[in-house]
């Protein structure tokens, strides 16, 4: 398996197998080691303050994390020497956040969302990643940087 | 309207209005100047990752998110001079969350869970809040920082 | 005074007037709304690691702070209406900072720093700041994320 | 060597031998895996705002970072099985920021100060710090939150 090859499979299987996500519709659109995207649209149940009808500031949250831990994860995998879908499993197990930080820019209002990720301090036992939130129109809603345990 | 009833008010209405709370179901506990409080309970649906049973990260992040924002509308409301459902209204409109940092200490893990939130600095423009989540065994799993626009 | 005469006299003033970044070494070398930096060079009263020899991670705070607060004072004086000294002395004096998140990416290794910053949220009464290190040879060192009160 | 033997000799070491922190005056004065403390006293060149009389942030980040190093250190050595100087020197070599949060809570006034730590997180590879700044008046000047590389 190449690395895209490795890259695809994880998608599938997360996106598949993510309850949270699922529920709040968002898709990973792209995994990469390079650049991740996750790709979520408007729904009414997203709303945190039905005044001004913007996201609810943990949507915002969820998805920059979410966009931040499939970067890490593509990195992890990308680094892998022996490469099966038992040990990819087992690399990316030991991943999860250690703390985020979330900079909220602008009202959450728009038809459909971009969260994008990149690794800034990439190592064998942390990752730092930064994220940001666009809608369709480019409007940057948000900024986010999160720490990563990755072994 | 006592500072109590005002809070009571609120706090009902929230809990009927805020789509994103009610799809975690997120409850708010306890409304007050002091501390407030999120209650919810364990769903399959608030899992992140499937294989340790956990909840996501942004599950956490919206829980602390949401009693900041709490704790933050009740010192906005027990300040105002002249109280009625308009100006309460007008008063808490103007509250959003600049920034949030969520320090995830411990998996996710139990059947209940109590999110809660102090003001430590308190201003006529700027609030900022100390946020912590624990489950029903008193485990401590994340603690929480955020920064709240609140004049 | 155009805007650009009033950035020369502020950064002029703060230069002289610093004690702390006098202390460091730290000279702000461009006072501008679009942009900010600070240099500074190798003094070994700045290393905190003896062993390592790198900068102590209070110097990279101080240099990022510093970087922030310079981008967004100088967007409080471009939006002023009435501009003389005194009421730039009395705005800037609102400036103060909220909260600063620092990211150590790369050992505070180098000969000469510059920290830059920009302004990611400007608004009437709060601002958030982007700032980075870098040393002479490009090495990214830091980054930082910091909200500024403006008003 | 008992643990509070290997703490007062590291305790030792890095009060005579970290340049940037006798520059500012800071002394570890509780070197202890349960809380650490760093104790400084005013001095003018610590000022950042001339008008206002009133420690720079960076003076506040850099001893939140210290104190949160330090007890982060008091745990790395407490854990140690085999303990003699040049361990623990290999030891608490991989010590190192990864991030740090601070929220300044009220302007940096007072005689004297005290900055304390503690661990709330605690691993083989990372471990986070919550701080605190207090002046010789009780007042509570800042928190910080700290992330560590330990192992």
């Amino acid at each position: 398996m190449d690395k895209h090859q490795r890259f695809a499979l994880v998608a599938q299987l997360w996106n598949q197998n993510m309850p949270f996500n699922q529920l709040l519709g968002f898709e990973i659109s792209r995994f990469d080691d390079e650049r991740s995207e996750i790709s979520f649209s408007w729904q009414d149940k997203l709303i945190g303050n039905p005044m001004q009808k913007i996201l609810h500031g943990g949507v915002t949250a969820s998805a920059l994390d979410l966009a931040g831990g499939v970067v890490a994860a593509a990195n992890i995998i990308a680094n892998m020497d022996e490469v099966n879908p038992k040990t990819i499993q087992e690399n990316i197990s030991k991943l999860g956040t250690i703390d985020l930080r979330t900079d909220f820019l602008r009202p959450g209002r728009g038809e459909h969302f971009v969260a994008s990720a990149h690794i800034i301090r990439s190592g064998s036992k942390v990752a730092v990643a930064r994220m940001e939130l666009h809608n369709e129109l480019g409007d940057h809603i948000a900024f986010g940087t999160g720490t990563y345990m990755v072994g």
